[in-house]
């Protein structure tokens, strides 16, 4: 095989490095060994099996030769400009080898060995004095702490784990839309391979970017972004150290109508500080980058079945999904329980009945019903075109983005009558949608045959409907996520901020942010009690006293703030009530004079919220409030540039969302108000990147027409 | 094959019907038929080709002979007494019949035509003449709409799908412990064949039960609880016709330490309005079905996947699991992945350490932190014995009820090296606790021998970790749900109940529960504004008038309640304004009287309620108040009998639990008065059956020793 040839023209300059480690044309294993099962003879062993042409260079003081091969007798001996030097040598000799290889102008270093930034002090000291080399040399390092690499269409594995990568996988690579993996996690790596391969899904490239020294996840999705033959791209990530830039690519990866499928430990805080010990740094906040990460395209998977899954369906099917799922199946039982596992998952299994489908009504015997899921009962046997004529109306139905055929398979002999004309109509209609088939039966064989021709027409064959209902759930999310819009030019909101950082009181956020248009209380500061009855006169009605403070974030702790004062009396009883607390909780901190705020009427307490997160960027909350909603997290993040419409839609996915629509004779709530509001502190956090944080808890929710009202303000500025 | 010898002489005669139908020394095709794929031949196809040894009576008055044996003209012609008849003929000849086969005394009927009580009003009165006709003549129907029933054992199918019962299957059936298979649904009863028959577990018989004209599920749970080779019930119901007989036999299964398994569709709305039109027959309560269910000891599936994992490993882990589970694992991203999905499923895994688990550190390289998960990193690769160590220490810690063994499998040269002294493990030590094996790798192609000893030696494989923590999730919770204690000797009250069905009024419902127990407000009945604030001031404080009626059960609706009235002005302006209300609302309901009743502190709003279920018999719903709780539903149902702290386990499952406990420095509340509240009410309902419901609604949750106090009695009685 010639290397130089199957080098892909496309590749510029900027990936050089990326692209010398994975194509290389030369390879040192420094550490190479005659002994197998050593790490060093493992690499060589692998270049080997899998026929590779370029050169290789032998590192072994010890040796002359191993095998027919030469062996130099130091990292100095190489000639310059080797592409990859593969370090099969034990942790404490690494540095000392990156120097040198640094010297001899290697393109990339593969570092297996673990022991550096996982391992403590001293390691994290060595990866950093790493990381300095190989910047200031222009090298790239992969790992350390990582199991290698593999280049699947021209067979180069860089790794120890034993790989064979037949001819014709590394030819269908080659030919057809490929996947590529990527993972910190080297065992994952490996997984990933042995899971997708094993569903005869065509891979690409596949990098375990281990400690993530001096090349990280980022570079190599620009890597795969750019490779024409790269379609999808599956990874398990325990954390990003480039967020903005993983964003940037996820975004460009869906206008090159390519798939990153997401696989990131986590969820739990349990997981989150387990990565923290594994990896050696503290992850990021996992709802916060899930958040940005799925709405800038990227589909999240949540267990190692759903990553293969989902990666399998966007590979294989030429469109993706879009909401509305139809279900056939053959058993009244197995339509009832997808039913309930839809509703469990939030999967929209779209209604059709006998009146609202003609089409279907017209493919189905009489006694067939038409509904969804759709029980087709065992007619199928007596009448297997039953199968394509049922096909062939779901796949013109725009009400449906997806179908799941679920086949009891039994035996060969019943395979032979079902699957053809299930087979017939993915290759004479040719769907605009994914459709895949599934077995009710796991355990029945079906034979290799369909399965192969079921793969090559574009649809995935999956061994339980589960499986496949889980998957779409993610993909279908996805789309309606992708479906709900942006704003076309995102608004930016900039305030004029005062010098310095830290905590601006409430009454001045008020002011910088009511002019933004947040709607708060009307209320005037004031210093003396006489000013607070004159203020209290003009805004009518029952008032709140709260006191003002840029040392007092949290004023309700020092008894700062009374509430619902009525009259001259209650007011200067009120007034004194709160002097006296001050005396009591807060004598040492500088007043800046007493808020005078008119109370308004009760109604819906809200929760709303902005961060500008280091790492992340802005992002907003927004949900229920009250003990009972906070104790049940009824909360939504959002990016901070989405529609008024878009954010309508997230609301609605809170839990308690019925509450907003006029819950049991309560009127509708003025919820466009409420994602107004939302839209215009996304503006701000974006229009004034200063701004680290704003709370407006509570926000008061009022009736359609009647908007909302924030009743606090805090706001933190860097 | 010596039918007669093989037949398990523990079967008493109340079993005969079924035995007769599942064992039969006898059978008759009525529609015997020569044509391959009419339903005749392939019920006589299916007998030959096991082998049946007993005696076949084949029915067609249009031939004298098929193949070697010679046809009857008529079910007349019949010899008395035939076991079981196979009728294999069109719905219209069916009822005819079953008329003629009753007369010839036959002992069972086999019924697999659909058309009958799931088809319309004509359909359902064929049907429940036939279930006539077969009570009169003592006679067993399985079916109509089924797809007939398999023994396994003596290799008997009584089915039109092509069954062929190998020799081997037939004996391991007989040598080992066995599932039996129960379905409602045809398609399910094959489709469970095929799933547990793949996995290589013993089967004993595989009954479809259909429409149930005259034989229920719960005949052949008794005769399955009866057979000393069947230790798993696996079941899939849509309905249940005998529920306190099921209930019954539940909790012999659990003395006699046989399983029952169960995959029961209708959790969501929609499954049960589709089961109402596939069988013909609305489902019952299936909130209250799961509940009473569940504490009878029968473990609930969700899915077809879990169906088939829990019924693995119940049949072949001899110990069952308690809670905790111990995962190792080869990865810290899968140790990571695996804290995510416990939590998201609920499933416990118990914290170990370096300090708290010296046996587990010493099995452990240093390098490897105690943890659970645990990571072995690769290190099992150079140095196989520590899995057999590490499983060593685990059998032996008792804060472990089960383990998940999570195995890289790449390929059999690995499978080798790990395999073995896994094996070596089990084989030597027989660990007292279920330990499943899964792959992390899907699709990596774990060595026969290896699958074949891991099931020898009672320990599951899975493709998948993910399907192993939820069938365990499923079953710790049952094992926790049986280790809640019920009463020992449930505690029954008896009220004396007025006579005549129908609302009792809330002052009268206070006066019949108060002196059993539930504590409500102060109150007097009055008639007259006089008597009211002579009331008001003996109870003092602000008070409520409630108006009391047999006719008004939801009193609020008219304007029937005014609370908050405190001091003589404010109650006679509320007693004009009750009276106001009444006139304009409720000017022709007779009057019992105005409740006056003192208003307490403020306190959580709880709601509870009982229910004495026409099907499933008493239920206690318990859950917290208020209209966001209603909205996310967030409450629990117990069946009536438990002890007060299996009623507080419960309530400590409540999403909002943490509101209970002392939330943000509020106090903890009287958690044990609310579960002392409960049992009473189960108690009521327990005692005194014509108690149809009980609503206390609002129940006002106080602090610690404050106790509880409903605010409203609603009572129906029968």
């Amino acid at each position: 095989m010639d290397m130089q040839t199957t080098r892909p023209p496309s590749l510029g300059a900027r990936h050089s490095s990326v692209e010398r480690l994975l194509m290389p044309r030369s390879i040192a294993i420094v550490g190479a060994s005659p002994t197998p099962g050593a790490l060093g003879a493992s690499v060589l062993a692998n270049l080997e099996r899998n026929g590779y042409a370029g050169d290789i260079h032998l590192i072994n003081p010890k040796r002359d030769r191993i095998g027919h091969r030469p062996c130099l007798d130091a990292i100095q001996a190489l000639p310059e400009g080797v592409d990859v030097a593969v370090l099969a040598i034990p942790q404490p000799a690494v540095l000392d080898a990156v120097r040198a290889l640094a010297e001899r102008r290697v393109g990339a270093v593969v570092i297996f060995s673990a022991g550096f930034g996982e391992a403590g002090e001293t390691g994290l000291s060595q990866q950093r004095e790493i990381a300095r080399i190989a910047a200031q040399a222009g090298m790239l390092v992969e790992g350390p702490n990582c199991l290698g690499s593999i280049n699947y269409r021209q067979r180069i594995p860089l790794t120890f784990i034993e790989v064979d990568i037949a001819l014709e996988q590394a030819s269908a690579a080659r030919d057809r839309s490929a996947i590529g993996i990527l993972s910190q996690s080297g065992a994952m790596m490996a997984v990933l391979n042995t899971t997708l391969a094993s569903r005869d899904l065509p891979l690409s490239y596949a990098v375990s970017t281990g400690n993530e020294a001096a090349s990280h996840l980022e570079d190599y999705v620009e890597f795969l972004l750019d490779d024409p033959g790269t379609q999808v791209i599956t990874m398990i990530a325990e954390q990003f150290r480039q967020p903005q830039r993983l964003l940037a690519l996820a975004r460009r990866a869906g206008e090159l109508g390519k798939r990153m499928v997401l696989l990131h430990p986590g969820k739990s805080g349990a997981a989150r500080a387990a990565a923290a010990t594994h990896t050696g740094a503290m992850a990021g906040d996992y709802a916060v980058m899930r958040t940005l990460v799925e709405h800038a395209g990227v589909v999240m998977a949540e267990t190692l079945e759903e990553l293969g899954d989902i990666s399998e369906i966007v590979l294989r099917c030429p469109t993706p999904p879009t909401p509305g799922t139809a279900i056939v199946g053959e058993s009244g039982a197995f339509k009832a329980l997808c039913l309930d596992l839809a509703e469990d998952l939030g999967l929209d299994l779209p209604t059709v009945d006998d009146t609202n489908a003609p089409a279907l009504r017209a493919a189905l015997p009489p006694f067939v019903p038409v509904s969804n899921p759709l029980d087709l009962t065992a007619q199928g046997l007596v009448d297997p075109d039953l199968y394509t004529r049922t096909l062939a109306a779901l796949f013109e139905d725009g009400r449906f983005g997806s179908i799941v055929v679920g086949l009891i398979q039994t035996d060969p002999v019943t395979c032979a009558i079902k699957l053809p004309p299930v087979l017939r109509a993915a290759r004479e209609l040719h769907p605009d949608k994914p459709v895949i088939c599934a077995g009710l039966d796991e355990g029945a064989v079906l034979p290799a045959e369909y399965l192969a021709e079921l793969r090559m027409l574009g649809m995935p064959y999956f061994p339980t409907s589960e499986r496949a209902l889980r998957a779409l759930r993610r993909l279908t999310a996805q789309a309606a996520r992708q479906a709900t819009h942006r704003q076309a030019e995102p608004a930016l909101t900039t305030l004029a901020l005062p010098a310095g950082a830290g905590v601006i009181p409430e009454y001045r956020a008020k002011q910088l942010l009511g002019p933004a248009g947040i709607a708060f209380a009307r209320g005037e500061l004031v210093t003396t009690l006489e000013q607070a009855q004159a203020a209290a006169a003009r805004l009518g009605g029952p008032v709140a006293l709260k006191v003002q403070s840029e040392q007092l974030s949290h004023k309700s702790d020092v008894g700062g703030v009374v509430l619902g004062l009525e009259g001259a009396d209650a007011l200067a009883q009120g007034w004194q009530r709160l002097q006296a607390n001050l005396a009591e909780h807060a004598a040492q901190v500088p007043i800046e004079g007493v808020l005078v705020e008119a109370m308004g009427a009760r109604g819906m307490e809200m929760i709303v919220g902005a961060r500008n997160d280091p790492q992340w960027g802005p992002v907003i909350l927004v949900g229920f409030g009250g003990v009972t909603a906070e104790v049940l997290h009824d909360v939504r993040l959002l990016p901070p540039d989405l529609s008024v419409e878009a954010v309508m839609a997230e609301l609605d996915q809170l839990k308690a969302a019925p509450l907003l629509h006029g819950y049991r004779g309560a009127p509708a709530l003025d919820v466009t108000a409420l994602a107004t509001l939302v839209v215009r502190l996304g503006a701000l956090l974006c229009g004034t990147p200063r701004i680290r944080e704003i709370d407006l808890n509570p926000v008061v929710l009022y009736p359609q027409g009647h908007g909302v009202v924030a009743l606090d303000a805090l706001m933190l500025i860097d």
